[in-house]
């Protein structure tokens, strides 16, 4: 799948974490997490031109960036600080629909203050993980023309630093956000009044991840939806939405342009790479897939939603 | 549309009520509710041969009934009996996600006990409405041959008449349930468990009506699912699944057959006469709409899910 020559580079901004889960199947400490981690290996699928640049410390298990290196993930602008790595601990319920955080260390996060590269400069798509919308418009603000920038942020931010969340939506495309923090950006229930108040903030395109209800894309083509596919086994919804956002981003940079339908695919993408994530811990469920696998499980998203059309 | 030789006839059981509404609009006392009203007028929309069985009490207004028979209802099974008519009053939150009940009066559905007409005993496809499960056995067992039994159930006879549910299920094709009843009467949280262990207690498919998260269909020919379309104005959720199951009911009479693709189709339709209902108070939503508006809304569905496949 990586020898199109249509690829565009990627760069992701992000957090590379240990985290401690707790749920239903036991308690699970020191898992590789953090929304970089998954966002790059699930779109090193798609593509061999993923840059992350992000900070981990001292106690970071060097294994995770060799394999990282190995997927052909560009780990050069991962900084390994003087401290202890972003730690999140959080417990779900036994049904898994919901998940309370237990602890967050912030560690080397904290002063987390990302420098690009010139390789970084010059990457063609940029993907800005949940930080501080401050360090979000400089990391804009860094690189040189990228064809689009993909942000995602949370409820934190969207209270606490609106301002500077709204003159950074000023220069982002496309915005990754969940149900709740769309209403909460728009301060507007109705999802499509929400989504409508969000593509004049900048954006222009709003996607909206709901999971297990699935995601929503609102831009230029129209409103597109698609279900979550129900699945056997869910394990750990951690990660979801980043593998989401890097099956989409991946897919983007695959398909080498960003035309309304390949924007759609690229949701089935992101839905695809979600639902391979909830079904093992951490990224394990991002690990060793297959061209075959991937495709077949695209093609579930097909066989799931279609049905023939009618003439009244 | 209701010229199609093919068209079978369709028998629904169910209640005819007056609701009281409250809620962010306002409140709307003594509105048309009840189950089988939102059936009917949905359904009728597909087909001339829809039937209600149904009881109302001297209160109830004659306009509603004569209304009905104008839509081409047949309305023989309609019995005004003595006493109060059902009567709903409910309380939804203020972003219309949640309700809560305030009073029910039952009236004369109290002792409602549908006796069938030899009309409606030899209907080709049976709706039974939400109520007793014992009475839903009776009627289905003074049916002579459907070709379809639907039912619909809830909380309350999951929960309190369980092996009487169970009893009666045995002689149902399809359920229609939302999502909580469907993991209360599989006691299993995972949807796609849950209908499994459904379709082991005799219905070949099982329609999951999840709000504004779409519907989802288990059945032989796989699953199915469909996102809500995203609307911008919606004032009043009651009667939301009942007019799925009106649009469903009905398109499976104009088609004719039972074949996997047409009820995927029905799944359109239903989530497109449920998208209608739910604009309006009361069934006004479902009131004079013509072939063209409902195939546009069917369109939009068709807009809303297109994506392209990809070869990796």
């Amino acid at each position: 799948m990586k020898t199109r020559s249509a690829n565009r580079s990627i760069l992701i901004v992000g957090s590379v974490a240990l985290d401690d889960i707790d749920g239903p199947f036991g308690k699970h400490p020191d898992l590789l997490g953090g929304s970089a981690s998954f966002i790059s290996r699930a779109a090193a699928y798609f593509t061999d031109k993923v840059s992350v640049v992000a900070v981990v410390g001292h106690d970071f298990p060097s294994q995770y960036l060799t394999e990282m290196d190995a997927l052909g993930i560009d780990i050069s602008g991962i900084e390994r600080a003087d401290g202890s790595t972003f730690h999140w601990s959080g417990k779900y319920s036994d049904d898994l629909s919901s998940r309370e955080t237990l602890d967050t260390r912030l560690g080397v996060f904290a002063t987390f203050q990302p420098k690009l590269a010139a390789l970084h400069k010059r990457a063609e798509l940029v993907f800005l993980g949940n930080i501080d919308p401050v360090l979000q418009l400089d990391v804009v603000e860094q690189t040189e023309a990228p064809v689009l920038v993909a942000l995602d942020t949370m409820n934190f931010w969207i209270g606490g630093k609106r301002a500077d969340l709204l003159k950074t939506l000023r220069k982002v495309h496309t915005l990754l956000v969940n149900d709740e923090e769309a209403r909460q950006l728009a301060e507007e229930h109705n999802l499509r009044k929400a989504a409508a108040r969000i593509l004049k903030m900048g954006p222009s395109s709003v996607v909206i991840k709901r999971g297990d209800a699935g995601a929503l894309l609102f831009h230029g083509g129209g409103v597109f939806g698609v279900p979550a596919l129900p699945l056997e086994d869910v394990r750990d919804p951690t990660g979801a939405g980043d593998s989401f956002a890097g099956g989409f981003m991946g897919y983007l940079s695959y398909a080498g342009n960003l035309e309304p339908a390949t924007i759609r695919t690229a949701m089935i993408v992101g839905s695809t790479m979600a639902s391979f994530a909830v079904e093992k811990f951490s990224v394990d469920g991002l690990r060793g897939l297959t061209s075959e696998a991937i495709q077949q499980r695209f093609d579930a998203f097909t066989e799931l939603t279609k049905f023939d059309s009618i003439r009244l």
